[in-house]
C-alpha cells in the first residue's frame, strides 16, 4: 500500500480577485469597508470558481481517536472521554452539536481509531484503523500501512460527502501531544514553544507533557518526511483528517479549518501539496500555546479570536456564519448604479 | 423641556456569573474553553436575569442624520449619500440589509435628521429634528432643545421596540467627524488621535478633516458637560442613538454596539450613567482610527476584529450569531452527569 496526493490545480487567485474585487468596489460601501469579509469573499469565490459564490450543504466531520501516549500523563483528563464525547455528540450534546444545529451544518463523526467499540449508529462512520495509536515513547504511533490506511480512509469519507465546503473537527484525548509533535518536527521549533495547557493541566502538568514529548521527539529521530512524521506521531484522527483535507481541497471545496490540532493536519497537508492553502480558511486563533506559532509557520491568518481551546471543530462552526455573509454580501448587496447612490467624489474610481 | 437619564438598577452581575459559570463548568467540555463565548454567555444571562438566556426578536435601528460640517469637506461623499442611502436599506440593497436578512433581525430606520423629505415607508421610523445640523465651526451643531428632543425620540424608539436586543446602527455623511469631537472633548484626547479616514479620505484629505476639527472643538469652547458635548457636536442621529441605548439599557436590553460612530453614543451615554455598560456588548474594532482609542477609554473588549469600516450596524449583525451561539450553549448543551463523561482527573472540581 501507498499513497499518493491527488491533482491539484492552481486556482488563478490573482484573476478571480480582480474580477470579485471589481463586483465588490461597485456594492453601495466605500472600497473595502468590509475588511476581512471582502478577503473571505474572494477567496470563496476563487476557490469556487464563480462571482456568485454560495455555501451549500455544508459538512462537519469530527474525526475521533485515542492516542497511547495517554498512559504517560499528558493530558487532564482519562481515555474514556474519548468515546464518551463520541457519544455524546451523536447525541447531540456536545458544544459542537450545538453549533451546527443552529447553523444548519451536518454533523458527522468519523471513528478513527477510538479505543472503544461502537454500534452502527446514524452520524457515525466506522474507519477505524486500530483501538488507537502505539506509544510514541517505544516508537512510531503508527505503522506507515495503517498511516496509508487512515489517509485513504479520510479520501473516502470526503468523496461521499455532499456539499461544497468541509468543516474540521476532532476528538482525542491525548491529540494536542500528537499535534504539538507534528508541529516541533515538520516546523523544527523547539518542543517547549509547540507544547500547551490541552484540555487543561496546570503548570506542572504542562513541564510533564513537555519532558515526554522531548523524549518522543527523540524516540523517532528517523522521521522526518511529512507522511514519516505523521505515523510516527499519529493519531489515527489527525492522519485521516490529512487525506481528508487533501481530497476536500484538491477538489475545490472550501475547507474550514478549526483550532490546534485540525492547523496540523491541514501542515502535514499543505507541506505534501502548498496548493491546499488556498482552499484553507483558518476559523480563529486557539488559546492553546503553539497555535499562533503554527500559523505564522503556514502564513495564514484566523478569522476569530475568541481564546476557544475546545476543538471538536467548535471554531468551524462558530465562524460559519460570517462565511455565508461574506457570499452573501457579493451576491446580494446593490450596486451603487442598481441603487442610485452616488460615489465618492474624492477618490479616483 | 430637558432631559432625565432613566432609573438603572446595577445587574449584580457577580451573583449572576457565579451562577452562569457553575452552569458552565458542568457542561461537557474543559472549563473555560469556550473563551470569549462563555464570558458572553454571563454577561447576557446577567442582563437578562436568567440562567437559561434567550434571544427574542432582535431589532436593528440604523439613526440617519445629516451634518452642516459636510460644506467643508470632510468627507470621501457628498451629503445626498445620506437620504440615497437609506432608500436603499429600506428597499434591501445595503449590506445591513443583506446581513439583518441572513440572521432573522428587524431592520428599521430612523430618519432622526436627514436633508430630504421621505414619503411614509414601512420600516421608516420620522423622527426628524430638522434637516442636518448647524455648522459647528459657528457654534454648537444643534439648541439644546433640539437635543433634549432627539434624546426623547430615541427613548420612545425603543419603548415601542419588541424583543430584548437593540443592535446600533448609523448612517450619515460626516458623523465619523461628530464622532470624533465627542471622544476629543469627552475623553480629553488630541484631535489628531480621534480623527481618521472615514468612509474613505486619502492623507491630505485626513489632514484636512483634522485641521477643521480642530477649529470645531476651537468654536465650542463652553461645552464640557456630556450632553452639551453631545449638542456642541452632534449629530441628531448620534443624539437619538444616545436615548435609545439610555432607554434601552435602563430596561435590560441587550445592547449590541457598532463601530465608532454608535461607541461615541454609548460613550455620552456611560457618561452619563457608567451602568449602561453593563447591558453593551462592542461587536467589533473598527478600522476607523481612534476606535481602539475610544474602547480603551472606556474599558471594554470588542468581539470580532475584522477592519470594517462601514457602519450602518454592520458590525452589530454580524457578531448576532456568535451571541446566539454563546446562549445556547449554555442553554442547550449537557452536562457531565446528563452525558456520562468523565470530569478532569488532574484539576480541583
Amino acid at each position: 500500500m501507498s499513497f499518493s496526493v491527488p491533482s491539484f490545480t492552481d486556482l488563478q487567485v490573482s484573476v478571480w480577485a480582480q474580477r470579485l474585487r471589481h463586483k465588490l468596489d461597485n456594492k453601495t460601501k466605500p472600497k473595502g469597508s468590509l475588511g476581512r469579509l471582502e478577503h473571505l469573499a474572494i477567496q470563496m469565490g476563487s476557490i469556487l470558481g464563480t462571482d456568485t459564490p454560495a455555501l451549500q450543504q455544508p459538512q462537519l466531520v469530527v474525526f475521533a481517536g485515542d492516542h497511547g501516549l495517554v498512559k504517560h500523563g499528558v493530558s487532564a483528563y482519562p481515555s474514556d472521554v474519548t468515546w464518551q464525547m463520541v457519544s455524546n455528540f451523536l447525541t447531540g450534546g456536545a458544544a459542537v452539536s450545538v453549533l451546527a444545529r443552529q447553523s444548519g451544518i451536518q454533523l458527522h463523526v468519523a471513528d478513527c481509531g477510538v479505543n472503544h467499540h461502537f454500534e452502527p449508529t446514524n452520524g457515525l462512520i466506522n474507519c477505524k484503523v486500530a483501538l488507537g495509536t502505539a506509544d510514541v515513547l517505544q516508537g512510531p504511533a503508527m505503522t506507515m500501512e495503517q498511516c496509508y490506511q487512515a489517509l485513504a480512509n479520510g479520501q473516502q469519507i470526503v468523496l461521499r460527502l455532499q456539499g461544497n465546503a468541509l468543516l474540521l473537527g476532532e476528538m482525542g484525548i491525548g491529540n494536542t501531544s500528537a499535534a504539538s509533535l507534528i508541529m516541533a518536527r515538520l516546523t523544527q521549533t523547539p518542543i517547549e514553544h509547540c507544547t500547551g495547557a490541552g484540555t487543561g493541566l496546570d503548570d506542572t502538568g504542562i513541564q510533564r507533557k513537555q519532558a515526554i514529548l522531548a523524549k518522543a521527539l527523540a524516540a523517532n529521530p528517523q522521521a522526518n518526511a511529512p507522511l514519516d512524521v505523521l505515523a510516527a506521531f499519529g493519531g489515527f484522527e489527525i492522519a485521516t483528517m490529512v487525506g481528508a483535507v487533501l481530497q476536500a481541497a484538491s477538489e475545490n471545496r472550501i475547507v474550514v479549518v478549526d483550532g490546534f490540532i485540525a492547523t496540523s493536519a491541514v501542515l502535514v497537508a499543505a507541506t505534501l501539496q502548498p496548493l491546499v492553502l488556498q482552499r484553507c480558511i483558518f476559523a480563529h486563533r486557539s488559546g492553546e500555546q503553539g497555535h499562533t506559532r503554527m500559523l505564522n509557520a503556514l502564513g495564514v491568518h484566523p478569522v476569530l479570536d475568541l481564546q476557544l481551546r475546545l476543538g471538536e471543530g467548535s471554531g468551524a462552526a462558530l465562524v460559519w456564519p460570517l462565511l455565508q455573509s461574506a457570499c452573501a454580501i457579493v451576491r446580494d448587496m446593490a450596486s451603487f448604479e442598481s441603487a442610485g447612490v452616488s460615489r465618492n467624489t474624492q477618490a479616483p474610481q
